[in-house]
C-alpha cells in the first residue's frame, strides 16, 4: 500500500508485551507516529512549524483497539485531519491489519503553541491546510473531557530521563504507561477497549507526580498531579468490554 | 546497503531523548533488533529455538559510543558471530551513520537456556553454525566481568507491565534505562562513552528491586538485586569521557 495518507510499520519484539502482543501504548506510539510522517510530508511537521517558532501539542486523544497485533506483524495506520478551529484541529486514525481488517483507532485533537511563551496560537493563521482537509466522519467518539477527580493518591514518581522527549518534557505515551502499569495487569491485556485522554499540562524533568484513581460507571479514571501545587497534568478514562 | 549481515533502522522520535539524540537505551535496542533480525534470518532466532523447547538469553554486553545520532537519521548494524563455545557466543555489532562513519559498536556473550528449567544447555549441540562464524576481531573489548558491590541502596521499584517482555522477565534494556535515570543526566547525554553490563537472573513481573550505586577509578558501578532475597540480578559499569 503506497496510497496517500497511509503509513506502514512493523510490530517489533519491543513494542510487545508479555502476551506477544503489542502493548496499548506501543500502538498509540505508531498512530502517533504517522500523525508525524503525515504531517511532515504535507510541509505542517514539527519541524515547519519549529521554524516559525512554534509547535504542535497533543490536547486530547481517544483510541479504541479491535485486537492487538502480534510481534513480526505489518501494520497500516490511515490518516486524516477533518477539522481546523481557531485553537484545535482533529486528526484521525484507522490501523489496518495486513487483511486489511481494522485493528484499532483514534481521534486526535491537537493545539499549535508558541515555543516560547506556550500560549495556544490561532492554527489557521499558523497552518497552510489548503486542499490537506478530508470531510469524512471520525472513526469513533470524540475524545471524552474527563472532569476533576476527588480521590486518593495510589501512586507517585519523579519525572526521569527517559521520560522526556524532544519537547522537553514527559512523552504523552510515557503518561499513559504509567497509568498502564497501575490498572489490574488482565484487565489491560485482556479487556481494554478504549482509552480516553486529555493532556492539561507539561511536566518537566525533575517533577515529583502523583496518580488519582477512581472507579465509576464501568470505567476507571485517572489524573495525574504535580504533587506540591497539585495542578492537574493529565486526566485519562479506561473502558474495559 | 542490502549486503548480508547489515540491518538498516531509522532513528524515530520515541528513540530521542531531550536533546534530539537517540537516548543509549534506545541505541542499545536497535543493536539487539540487528542481532534478532540476523539470527532469525540465519535460521537460529527465537522462534527457531523455542520450537526446540529453548531460547536465547543476553549474559553480557558492552556497548561504546562516538556520537548519538539524531532524530531522522538512517543507520545500519552490521553484525556477524565470532566465537561460539560449549555454553557462550560472541556477536559484534558495529553501528554506522549514513556517511558510513561509525557511531557506536557492542560485543555481546549469549547463552541458550531451556524453557521450563531455564538452564544453559550446549549451544553447539542446539544451534547448527555451520558456515555461520566470522574469524574478524570484535570491535571493542569484551565486556566486562563486574563484581559485587557493597553499597547503599539508592532506588527501589516494582517490576510493572511495560517493563516485561515477551520472555516474561524484565526487558535487558529496562535495566538500562532505570540505570540511567539514576546517573546523572549531563553525564550521560554529554560524555557516555562505554556501557558494561551483566546479567545474572531474570525479575518477574511484581517484585521489588533495590538499585545499588558506587563510583571508583572513574567508572560509576550499579547492581540490581531482588529487594527481598538479595539476590544480584544485574551489574552495569557505566564509563565517562
Amino acid at each position: 500500500m503506497e496510497e496517500r495518507g497511509i503509513y506502514n510499520y512493523t510490530v517489533s519484539q519491543r513494542d510487545v508485551d508479555f502476551t506477544g502482543k503489542c502493548s496499548p501504548a506501543s500502538l498509540m506510539n505508531h498512530i502517533l507516529q504517522a500523525a508525524g510522517d503525515d504531517a511532515d510530508l504535507n510541509g505542517f511537521g514539527i519541524k515547519d512549524l519549529n521554524m516559525g517558532n512554534c509547535s504542535w501539542v497533543l490536547s486530547r486523544m481517544c483510541t479504541e483497539f479491535n485486537r492487538r497485533p502480534s510481534q513480526g506483524e505489518r501494520i497500516s495506520v490511515r490518516t486524516w485531519v477533518s477539522e481546523v478551529g481557531r485553537l484545535m484541529t482533529t486528526r484521525n486514525m484507522v490501523v489496518f491489519d495486513g487483511n486489511r481488517e481494522q485493528v484499532a483507532c483514534a481521534v486526535t485533537q491537537w493545539a499549535v503553541i508558541d515555543i516560547d511563551s506556550r500560549r495556544a496560537l490561532d492554527i489557521r493563521a499558523n497552518v497552510d491546510y489548503r486542499g490537506k482537509i478530508l470531510d469524512e466522519p471520525s472513526p469513533a467518539g470524540p475524545p471524552e473531557r474527563i472532569h476533576k477527580l476527588d480521590s486518593e493518591e495510589c501512586a507517585v514518581k519523579t519525572v526521569v530521563y527517559s521520560d522526556v522527549d524532544f519537547n522537553r518534557h514527559m512523552n504523552a505515551m510515557k503518561y499513559v504507561e504509567w497509568i498502564l502499569d497501575h490498572a489490574p495487569v488482565v484487565r489491560v491485556t485482556e479487556s481494554l477497549r478504549r482509552i480516553d485522554i486529555n493532556f492539561l499540562k507539561e511536566a518537566l524533568l525533575g517533577s515529583r507526580l502523583s496518580l488519582i484513581c477512581m472507579e465509576a460507571d464501568g470505567v476507571v479514571r485517572y489524573e495525574i498531579r504535580e504533587q506540591t501545587a497539585g495542578d492537574p497534568l493529565c486526566r485519562c478514562g479506561l473502558t474495559f468490554s
